[in-house]
């Protein structure tokens, strides 16, 4: 919990819902998370355009176990606008959730009615939680950045700007596409041979998942008004999967001296829901800095954001290989980490990214960058755990990896589990690997 | 010329138009220009949102001498949809730009029509040209990236990589504004003095211009398939002055590993008006490279668009300081530089960005990068002129400047020269500094 963001009787574990499929042990949406989507019915399609449909209404809806409440229908909103929602004060956003769980929650006089707001999520497609203005990608695992850093230079793994800076740059929201697209091999440049000059070209030969956290911002700030480090947590509305991929030989050729390019804007994928940061209360804890290290500077620093700053949670990265697929095979999961261990908390990345007056607009994603763990099994992308290709994993089918082939799909799962707490989940996000194009 | 964007009629330096004030000679709004943007009336106003404003209308206008023809008014769109504008194929838009040209031309039938869809440009607000989605910046001058490169690198001013690869990087589009907006000085963390391990913090101490070139992408591209160099070219739709202002100092201490933040994203400032790539092509001339460097990869290479490649538009850069604009004093030219100059061509810059399937959408901004010449009164930015601050510039007050103070204004002019052409002028971009916030 946090000032901004109370315990209330919506995080209360024992409470139920009318609708049943949310009472079963390990749904991810039971009536304490209920995170925010667009949806549209299946096969009302259209053509894909930022990762929305010209064609096909969105519409806002709520998971409430396997199934999805649609806000217009259930007369809560007036409204389809995503960003109108995300937008409102915190407090507004309170009673919106406030109003959902009261009118979930099993004997609600509502069920007569908003039992025919509900769609199964079997029956509906998922777009973006919400169309992406701006995509800024920041670098908050100190593990994941240290490893990497090793690889690109032994020398110096952590730069000295790495303890003061929350590291971020912008990525590209134009192709910020939602779950279940899938992700073509890039081509790309890539370093030339030893002894040559002339680049290589062809398809990455390196493809990476980065598992990431996306966190969307609600309320905006006007342009020249930085959002002190007090205010900032009311500027972000919750948090969804994400996944940044990488060409990391795309990467090695292009990134100097401006940084990642077409090595990462071919495509990132982020999961359907936005599971909010009220939901989120009961998983935070306080964030305690290496007493080694340096405190930040004064403008990242506020006794009441660190007393709450951390937010647990658990994440997985799945791989399945085609031949996995085909033979009904859910996976391996590949490995574990948890949001907990990021270096910057998410109230320090809105105060950094605002502080030289640049506006944020709602429905903006920050991406937490990749969220490696202290230990080899956590870290969070093939990078680190073939340790730059030299050392491919074996699955469980005794095929080998050293980073991803055609054919492979991605999957990125997420938990939030307390003692005295409702377990809720943060759904999938999926993509699978196609061929690059001839 | 090219194959894309033929010269005909429209570019006939004879032509005159019935609005007398284009025909003057200076106008940088001739006849044979007819460059696209977004206005209002004056005071319609209402609150400024990604260069937008919420209330308020804008329309499309098309800028002829000192005034504005009303696109709508006159019955040439039934929209104010820039984006559609710009969508269309080159052949809808030529059509486009006839229509215009013969209605304009003296002696045209639509005089009398078209005259009460004027508008004089001292009566209206510029908006941004079109809403910016995503905002890309290159690297395209080859004597910047050596001049920079040789201040943060003395031992290897040029990467290896700059020959083979457009450097560019994503910047933040939501701060991307209209012409005459003022912009505020950035406040941040700057590099430990000597001797010491923590940052500086405040306002930044070496503001600078970047005299750019915004290219505006008009029709776009399916997220998985590339622009193949022969197609870059239409899906180009016009020109305007740019500035990317930049925090050097802030820049200096974020920028390893993954490039320029807070020192970029604070504004940048677009001119009102778009020239068309239509309204170019008698300025255009062979790209040639120097022949001790290696040619560009296939993907790269195209006869036809190399042969007209290189697009010639004469820059300057204009510092206004307060005490200048206080005694009635248009401020000092303080550098002159070419687009012509540019290292790599604006197609090879379409194709590049989507050699890996990124997706462009229309009204998407190519920044070229500060357009720096070979000689030392063409560099684009302080950072040059002063030698990374070692050398102030001494103005026709006998002020002096490193950097940019608050209360300067820096002001981007461009024009199309040639022999046998009509001279066109791409207007201006002009911002104020304003001191930074207590």
């Amino acid at each position: 919990m946090s000032a901004t963001y109370p315990i209330d009787h919506t995080h209360d574990p024992a409470a139920t819902s009318w609708v049943s499929s949310a009472n079963q042990p390990g749904s991810p949406f039971p009536l304490q998370n209920l995170p925010f989507g667009r949806f549209r019915l299946a096969g009302s399609g259209g053509e894909c355009h930022n990762g929305e449909w010209r064609n096909g209404d969105w519409h806002i809806g709520v998971a409430i176990g396997d199934q999805v409440l649609c806000l217009r229908t259930a007369g809560l909103v007036d409204h389809a606008d995503m960003h109108r929602l995300m937008a409102q004060a915190p407090t507004a956003r309170q009673a919106l959730r406030h109003a959902l769980f009261d009118g979930l929650k099993a004997g609600s006089a509502k069920q007569a009615a908003w039992a025919a707001a509900l769609v199964p999520q079997a029956d509906v497609e998922m777009g973006l939680p919400c169309p992406v203005g701006d995509y800024t990608d920041f670098y908050t695992s100190i593990h994941h950045a240290t490893t990497v850093g090793r690889q690109f230079r032994p020398e110096q793994p952590l730069l000295p700007n790495y303890v003061w800076v929350p590291i971020g740059y912008h990525g590209r929201a134009s192709s910020v596409i939602p779950s279940g697209m899938p992700v073509r091999r890039p081509k790309g440049q890539t370093r030339p041979a030893a002894g040559s000059e002339q680049p290589n070209f062809g398809p990455s030969r390196r493809l990476d998942h980065e598992l990431e956290l996306a966190l969307f911002i609600g309320q905006g700030n006007a342009l020249g008004e930085p959002i002190g480090i007090d205010q900032a947590e009311a500027h972000l509305f919750g948090v969804a999967l994400f996944n940044d991929w990488s060409a990391r030989d795309i990467q090695g050729w292009e990134y100097q001296p401006l940084g990642p390019f077409l090595a990462k804007n071919f495509a990132s994928s982020v999961a359907p829901w936005m599971v909010t940061m009220e939901a989120l209360a009961p998983f935070r804890q306080p964030f305690v800095r290496d007493a080694a290290l340096p405190a930040p500077l004064p403008y990242l620093s506020s006794p009441d954001t660190l007393a709450h700053g951390v937010i647990n949670i658990e994440l997985e990265v799945w791989l399945q290989t085609a031949q996995m697929r085909e033979a009904g095979h859910p996976g391996d999961r590949i490995s574990q980490s948890n949001y907990a261990d990021a270096f910057w908390t998410a109230a320090q990345l809105v105060t950094h990214h605002t502080v030289n007056g640049c506006n944020l607009q709602p429905g903006d994603l920050l991406g937490t960058g990749t969220l490696s763990g202290p230990m080899p099994e956590q870290a969070a992308s093939m990078l680190e755990l073939s340790n730059g290709g030299q050392a491919p994993i074996t699955l469980s089918t005794g095929e080998q990896r050293s980073f991803l082939e055609d054919g492979d799909s991605v999957i990125l799962k997420g938990w939030c589990n307390r003692a005295g707490a409702a377990r809720i989940g943060l759904g999938e996000c999926r993509a699978t690997v196609l061929p690059a194009r001839a």
